[in-house]
């Protein structure tokens, strides 16, 4: 999307590829709000750290990244011995898998690399074949999320006050975003609407990207208290909820994404307020059977127990917020029965949980 | 409660006074827990905007804050004329009853001392019966707290994890507390269980004052963000909700408390977690018939756009989390409803909620 930088407004993509220096450039955004910065990293250990501290986050991002981390990884392999360089790149997979457990994209788009690599017959081929996969996924990244737009810009209608939780932007994805594809698209429609982002608290991307992305695209809205949402409901001031997904199954419609998720979906039914999942294909787990098998990362307690700010000096640190002597419980994702959602905004059109499944063709399932 | 100061635990109360200065005493809330100091109020002025600023807050706290504060405004009085006196305490009763205007324990507090002044015949006379009187609803708000204590204690078992929001501690009363006051008794009683407490943002007073209560008097617990209740509730690993109210409707027994009570509330319902609210006399507003009026404040949306702690180098600061460009949405408050509520813990007892208004005469009705 557009970044206005000093006046300036130029497009990015939150992940791409320099070739010249074997690098997988990443908007840093942990820096977001208060810095934009453009990042590279050095080799596919690094850039499976950027997953892990969360340079880069959210599902389409970091698949993207790990795509691109797995050419990264192939690139840097020097030799023509196949076996070797295929041992290799099993290393360089399970690296970057580990680097977010909870999500599916990361490795969807590496199987999807592997794929195409196997069609080489050496080294070179392979690698050159890494890297193709890598820019494709990407690109097929951008255009999944411009059709969830499409299809999900339709739910929109003018007055409407929307909820979201967490970043599901632009900056989750390569471009254009889940959650938020479908305001991009109504924007450009010319509808007139109202957002409120939950501030998604223990790190808060609600209220750091989700308003960084919307201020950017001068789209009304405000950010409130992940507490506030349900008294929000309560007084008739949501109409609408979209959020994201880290992982969707594909059998039950049971969807992992960041905590607070279920509490908005559990919130929403009570008050009969829509209750939408925006994804590209690629988040969806067509293996798991049931939702509490999703491994669910506990984060550091850190996390909860302070926040990340600029000071009235301008300086970028961490303050201790909780008591000293307590500690947290850190769980970063839950889990929403398919019962809560109301429908499933894909690439493919928009579907009822149960009907996933039925669709799975239309949907990538391979 | 039992506070440890460099070694030394020494006995505490919330809120008291000095009659020699004509001073409230009062904790300073807003540096705990990273600093514990008292403060003393100069005037009825700078009493009430230390309930409007949260040096103090919480129910039973700022009761007995304002019945402080009217004594305060009382004594410092000078001359005899009863009905310059009486316009005198009706600015002072009005100053202290708009700093906070969800709550009802200032308003309930004040209306109880002017009972009592009303019997004396001379300036004199209602000056000295409105400090008693307020010296005897700050024990009775103690002997309150100790009742509720007793009643709710009952619902604690061994092995139990309970789950709290905001900060009902002794720290928002005059001592003990209404929530945290059927934990201390089930320690007291050699219970063994686990507490976890709700960060509570915008103003994280779970994670500040609660924690450190808890902490204070070794009570095994842990930090959560909000965002992860339903999460905890939907693994199993939560067994009981107990919070505190702002304002509770002794007719319908709708409950006004800090921001995401509901939440909580429309979370254990759809588990099937029993939800309790404990509560002292004062909290009942026996006239108002519909929640929705309720005045919810709204308050500054700095609150929820940063968060207030310590840095490395131990400064308190305040820190700007969200995005510079956006702004914020921040109720104080809302409103949950009778259907949610298992049962309010009151120091006559524990009545289901429907049950308030039958017992309103063992409750204080007048």
């Amino acid at each position: 999307m557009n970044v206005t930088l000093r006046g300036r407004t130029k497009h990015f993509r939150t992940v791409s590829f320099d070739a010249k220096n074997n690098s997988v450039r990443l908007i840093e955004q942990r820096l977001l709000p208060h810095e934009f910065k453009i990042i590279g990293t050095k080799n596919f250990k690094e850039t499976a750290r950027a997953i892990t501290d969360m340079v880069v986050r959210g599902a389409g991002a970091i698949g993207a990244t790990a795509a691109y981390g797995l050419a990264q990884g192939a690139l840097a392999f020097h030799g023509q011995d196949l076996k070797k360089f295929s041992a290799h790149i099993a290393t360089v997979y399970q690296t970057l898998a580990d680097a977010r457990p909870t999500a599916v994209d990361p490795v969807n788009a590496m199987n999807d690399v592997r794929r195409e690599m196997a069609r080489g017959k050496t080294v070179a081929e392979q690698q050159s074949l890494a890297l193709a996969a890598a820019e494709e996924f990407a690109n097929e990244d951008v255009r999944h999320c411009e059709e969830i737009g499409k299809h999900g810009s339709k739910l929109i209608r003018n007055g409407m006050k929307i909820l979201t939780h967490c970043n599901a932007g632009w900056l989750a994805f390569v471009d254009t975003g889940s959650a938020t594809a479908p305001i991009y698209a109504a924007q450009k429609q010319g509808k007139k609407f109202h957002v409120v982002c939950d501030e998604t608290r223990p790190r808060s991307q609600g209220a750091t990207l989700t308003a960084w992305e919307l201020a950017e695209q001068n789209i009304p809205h405000q950010i409130i208290a992940d507490n506030a949402a349900g008294h929000l409901m309560q007084r008739g001031e949501i109409d609408l909820v979209i959020v994201g997904g880290d992982r969707v199954l594909g059998r039950t419609s049971e969807v992992a994404n960041k905590i607070g998720t279920y509490t908005k979906a559990v919130l929403a039914a009570r008050h009969k307020i829509p209750f939408y999942v925006a994804i590209p294909c690629s988040t969806i787990d067509w293996k798991l059977k049931n939702g509490f098998d999703i491994p669910i990362e506990n984060r550091d307690e850190s996390e909860v127990l302070g926040a990340w700010g600029v000071t009235q000096t301008g300086q970028r640190e961490y303050i201790r917020v909780a008591n000293p002597t307590s500690g947290a419980c850190n769980p970063g994702f839950d889990v929403t029965p398919a019962e809560l959602i109301t429908g499933i905004i894909t690439p493919a059109g928009i579907f009822k949980p149960k009907e996933l499944w039925k669709h799975r063709y239309e949907l990538g399932f391979i």
